[in-house]
């Protein structure tokens, strides 16, 4: 029998130590989250094909994981030469394209605004490398049907607050949340002298700003064609401001380019979730964030910490999209915690594995321990979990050492031996 | 574009309600299993097809969905007509043959014996019917790498306890775990006369006991072409001891057929398994228990309650097969559960779905409240959140009365509403 002992490629065994991480992590979200009224939600890690190549996913179409079909409708697929359409279902590549189909399918047995927290595995066809698997884990809280920054404001906080509790007892600083609106970036776009058509273009030279500085931007734009003189006007009105808040900075942009509500909102999104977050976060507007997804409409977030050259959650507004699947507009407004970052993060910091609750004992039992023994010594691991300690009964193994030394890397803090008594 | 809003065939989308309820089972097997030592593990949703193609699945063989292959070996294998091979990986169908692969995989980094807790999906095509889906949840705890009887002690005691916890507050009447050994059945078999190539075929009549009583095991059995009097020669060792422990119903039983350290063992797990077990469970001995897997090779076991007639969670000693796979013979010993039943089950019982935490407050907002209301609106949800409140904000729907709805059936039981203030 041929039979692979490593998993598929791409893919993670979980041990031990990576679960109680992990399972510590998802508990302090979903804890987070509910106190903020989000309700768990789940859909099939299998959507139907057509879903998921319908042009929201972006390149992620590409990295589908397809399920073949089954019995006559394979065959006659396969007879006909219909190569195409051998696989009826597919991998889920992300957990937006299915909240948008759960929601169509279940509006009306939901409240509205409805609160969602989803997390699930999620599978790409990616190049494996470090730190980037064929399945992991995507954690979304998604609000729909609130076109009020009420939902912004909550996201950002419980988010937030949830990032402080997570790295709580770790040395993380700088932990910043960034805001910005797509309608002032495509306001300065036009104020600057470029076409509607130029915006998406302007915005991915811009979204470099981190890497390359404003000195790299104005290369890459004037690279592009675009003339000097309307590239200077677009980068002088971030260099000028540089510091302002949303109020000031947005103060120039004329109300043809940009209605003034855009910025209130952006304030009042600052203030409002500043108020209810504790700690060292800074929830900051920052006028070069840009996002790369075509999708967003509005508001557009992302968290980062000092040290990490990438992001930990981003998101933001996306307005029309549920209303492309669903057929009904629907508002939404949404937060993609980067999990398995979180996760690299903290494993970099522990510098170990997760042990195990210290408040741990591992009884080690010889073979020849009589049954009156074992009754005796199983009432009495009875009564110690239920004073709250793990217990576990082993059976004692030739090479006790190697025994002991697997179960202190687990973190087992104590240890007892039974032999068999005289008198039994 | 064509847009489907229903899940794929046989698969479900969770509502909240759901969602709660099976979280809160998750987290109570979770921390009783892991008083107990057991350790969680996960493996990835797909597996190679070889793996899963190997003869351990049985009938869930049958039932693979298959991941097409992708890139050129796809392309490769269509025009080759060699259509066996358009699939390099399928879903999982369980949880032991991925157990199986990650022990031979990782057996190095764990401890002996290894307590392992898998809680997953995996993915049938099965055909959909009331309670069974093509994707459900399984939980599985194992004890690998001990030939001792203290792995079966701990899987019944750790799974009764964690049962009685899930089921306290309902009104559950006859929580029992029936236990066998395989090897008790063969030796009685034996002593009646049948051979050992009768033995499957004799086991899958006596399977039957319960839905058709000894007189319909004796006609199956007479009806199969065996002799009247090895028959009731057979059936008279279950009668004869009907209600008997262990040790009286084996005392008859010559040691050429049993080794008498079967029942010794088989007593020692009763004993020592109730030692550890509160309130009303019975752990009994059940010589009539058989359980279909043809892989056992000692203890089965098997966990009813009165008024449903299937098992809750069912399991036994399977020495042989991680073998098969690792090329290294591992003792193993394991439960499964019957996740999605003990959901039924409560469901049925709890007669609506599961709301929220009754300490929760949704406040409406109407959409004209200033930045200043709601910065001190939302500073008063964060002292009420780290109160232990569940606060949910809303915007104030035009429909105010259909909001409320359906927030009260989701368990919101307090209610604000805030409108602007006159002076703002």
């Amino acid at each position: 029998m041929k039979f692979i002992k490593t998993p598929v490629k791409g893919m993670c065994d979980m041990l031990p130590s990576d679960m109680r991480l992990r399972e510590k992590v998802f508990s302090m979200i979903k804890d987070s989250y509910s106190k903020y009224g989000f309700m768990q939600i789940e859909t099939p890690a299998m959507e139907h094909i057509e879903n998921l190549s319908s042009k929201q996913g972006g390149d992620n179409e590409k990295l589908i994981f397809k399920v073949l079909k089954r019995g006559q409708s394979l065959t006659s697929a396969l007879e006909k030469g219909a190569y195409d359409d051998i696989a009826d279902n597919g991998l889920r590549y992300d957990l937006t394209v299915p909240l948008a189909r759960y929601y169509a399918n279940n509006a009306d047995k939901l409240p509205s605004p409805f609160k969602a927290l989803q997390i699930g595995s999620v599978w790409r066809e990616d190049n494996p490398q470090k730190g980037r698997f064929r399945q992991f884990t995507q954690c979304d809280i998604d609000v729909l049907g609130d076109e009020s920054n009420l939902a912004e404001i909550e996201l950002v906080a419980a988010t937030a607050n949830m990032l402080i509790k997570i790295f709580k007892g770790f040395e993380v600083s700088g932990l910043t949340v960034h805001i910005n609106d797509r309608r002032i970036l495509r306001a300065i776009c036009l104020m600057a002298g470029f076409g509607e058509d130029d915006i998406a273009n302007v915005l991915v030279s811009l979204d470099k700003f981190d890497k390359i500085g404003f000195d790299g931007v104005r290369s890459e734009l004037i690279a592009n064609g675009y003339g000097e003189e309307c590239v200077d006007k677009y980068l002088g009105v971030f260099k000028n401001a540089d510091g302002a808040d949303c109020m000031a900075f947005c103060e120039n942009i004329p109300e043809e380019y940009l209605n003034g509500k855009v910025r209130e909102s952006v304030n009042d999104i600052i203030l409002s979730a500043s108020a209810m977050v504790d700690g060292n976060v800074n929830i900051v507007f920052d006028p070069t964030l840009v996002r790369g997804m075509g999708y967003y409409t509005g508001t557009i977030f992302e968290i980062s910490i000092d040290g990490y050259n990438f992001s930990i959650a981003g998101g933001g507004r996306y307005d029309e999209m549920i209303g492309k699947f669903s057929g009904n507009s629907v508002p939404a407004c949404g937060f993609s915690i980067g999990f398995e970052r979180i996760i690299t993060i903290l494993k970099d910091m522990m510098g170990e594995g997760m042990k195990i609750d210290s408040n741990s004992l591992a009884i080690l039992v010889h073979k020849n321990v009589s049954t009156k023994q074992k009754v005796a010594l199983f009432a009495r691991a009875k009564t110690l979990r239920e004073e709250g300690k793990t217990v576990s009964v082993f059976p004692m193994k030739k090479n006790m050492n190697a025994q002991f030394k697997k179960l202190e890397e687990e973190g087992y803090a104590e240890f007892e031996k039974v032999y068999p008594e005289e008198n039994n």
